[in-house]
């Protein structure tokens, strides 16, 4: 899949843009003044793939939190601002890699002028995003895709005339269809890279599904070059693990060690759902330069079939769990044997590999 | 999102293809040979949004069961038969709404033609399904899509030859790319509605995002008359509410009461999760006529903006709830009456559309 070429930026370790690949970015939901507990959540988020932390700064104790947590952040940290013009620019003087401001923040404040100035000094990022909840009061009457893009446009003018570039933009509604149409605009209008999200996407199945039709159909325009996935969740972990698969699915990211596996029917032999579940909690930690396939699959009719394809395959019989590997036949092991081995042959394969 | 033209073939109740809306198939994990066990599955995939159900059938048991839970089935169903072209024959005598075989099943049985006269006869619904997991073994040495593509052709020619146009195909793969191919290329070459699905997509989160990027994709091309979610759960259940949201996603399907909120972030005031939760619970058994949105926002960024877009939003503050009714604010109140307070208005709402 071919991707739009865009400008390059650099937030703190991670590039997004020109050629990098499309990155993740998740969002905190704890206060940044509880310091520990804020960079547990961002260790968490880091662990299930995200590259890139936001947190919300709505106060000034907030904002001393965040200069603490950034001190020992693995992940580089967005600042995300709103009303607050005052607490952008101390923000952008504490050296935190990248802000991100409604296209409204700045408004008549007559402050927006020295944060450009203060992020090109320091070679910060500044995320542009525009929000269908948060549109300014001057724009709420358009249609709302219109609304969005020309408020995009209105807050770029400043920072190009200053010949400032590190942006990135952003413009996100609730509504699968005006998302899919304003980053297509976007795209097509100006050279920075985009952040694409759909915005309160919801809670549980219903929020991740809504996420994966909108984000997957830009992505697969080679439109986007950083993600982030929002769902209703008390933590940031799980929208994470929702960014990564689908850049793994669309083949943006390197797939690692994949676990197909049947739904399992009325032929399954042998508890095929105990078992992925099983084998996934182990593979988690373990890491493969190379991908690799594992089929799991419950009986003789795709069983075989599929575990053929496979780099390690295996299909359950009555009591036993037949191993392939490679498309060869290997052995047949009793059931309950059938966890360990399939970790030790993953793992020597691995050993094999590298 | 215009629809590709296909034929119409109609399964119990359920018609499919021709003008007919998109349907959801999911498949039982249970023996049929426990009838009631395997009624009460039905019950939860129907009220889970499923519209026809398939059982795998691979013995005289399972056979002899169905023909009861058939009896008492609030869906149509379809038996799922593999290497026993007997069976197949057994079932299309016993009137079950369809039968989906592999390609190869019926190869050299001499029982094919027989098979296609009394569904002909009976109306029923034949569904040639090819799986790369069970390629009949003369085509397994190709490339994959050509395989599937080769197999389903193959399988076609007598029900052709004789007349037979009471078909449905499919061709799954585990890998996007070549479900999304080979649904292209069968919906171009033939007049037939398409059930579509990735085969053995996995489990929990990587299972639904594989699952949602394939059959989005295909959807969004127009193609697909029928769609199953196949993932590695216990139940039908979520499989179905995946389909189901799929749909909705899309356009395809009415939204009912869809509820947007917020992921939570630093500014939240007050358990945006747990609310959601909450009302969700509560609304799964409201139905509404017409299509109606709800907001659930945490904090005051995009809170009242999103809210004021919904039919019913609601905008936590410190220790209260704003009330918006289509762009204006109704009422605040408590938050520990919020939920009564929106479940009142939801359903007066719902009764004055009616």
């Amino acid at each position: 899949m071919k991707r739009e070429e865009t400008l390059r930026v650099q937030i703190g370790s991670v590039g997004i843009g020109g050629d990098c690949p499309v990155s993740v970015e998740s969002m905190g939901r704890i206060h940044p003044s509880r310091i520990e507990n804020c960079l547990t959540e961002i260790g968490a988020a880091a662990c299930a793939g995200s590259e890139i932390f936001r947190i919300a700064v709505p106060d000034n104790t907030a904002l001393s939190g965040l200069i603490e947590v950034k001190k020992k952040t693995p992940l580089p940290l967005i600042a995300d601002i709103h009303f607050r013009p005052d607490i952008a620019l101390q923000a952008a003087r504490a050296g935190i890699d990248g802000i991100r401001i409604n296209p409204g923040t700045f408004k008549d404040s007559g402050k927006y002028d020295q944060l450009i100035d203060i992020m090109h000094d320091n070679q910060q990022v500044l995320r542009l995003g525009a929000n269908t909840g948060s549109l300014p009061p001057h724009h709420r009457q358009k249609e709302r895709v219109k609304a969005l893009f020309e408020s995009i446009t209105e807050a770029l003018e400043l920072p190009e005339k200053k010949g400032f570039r590190q942006i990135i933009l952003s413009a996100k509604s609730t509504d699968i269809d005006e998302t899919i149409q304003i980053y297509d605009w976007l795209a097509h209008s100006f050279p920075y890279p985009l952040h694409v999200g759909l915005t309160e996407a919801g809670e549980g199945t219903e929020g991740i599904v809504k996420s994966v039709i909108a984000l997957g159909c830009i992505l697969q325009k080679g439109l986007g070059n950083n993600i982030r996935v929002s769902l209703t969740s008390s933590d940031p972990v799980l929208e994470s693990r929702v960014a990564v698969q689908i850049l793994k699915s669309l083949g943006l990211r390197s797939k690692g060690i994949e676990v197909i596996s049947c739904p399992t029917c009325a032929r399954t032999k042998g508890d095929v759902v105990s078992f992925v579940r099983e084998i996934k909690k182990e593979i988690a930690s373990i890491h493969s330069p190379k991908p690799l396939k594992l089929a799991i699959m419950g009986c003789e009719v795709n069983g075989p079939g599929e575990a053929r394809e496979a780099d390690i395959g295996l299909a359950f019989g009555k009591s036993t769990a037949l191993f392939f590997v490679r498309g060869k036949v290997v052995k047949t092991v009793q059931q309950q044997n059938a966890l360990l081995e399939l970790l030790d042959m993953l793992n020597s394969m691995i050993r094999k590999n590298a």
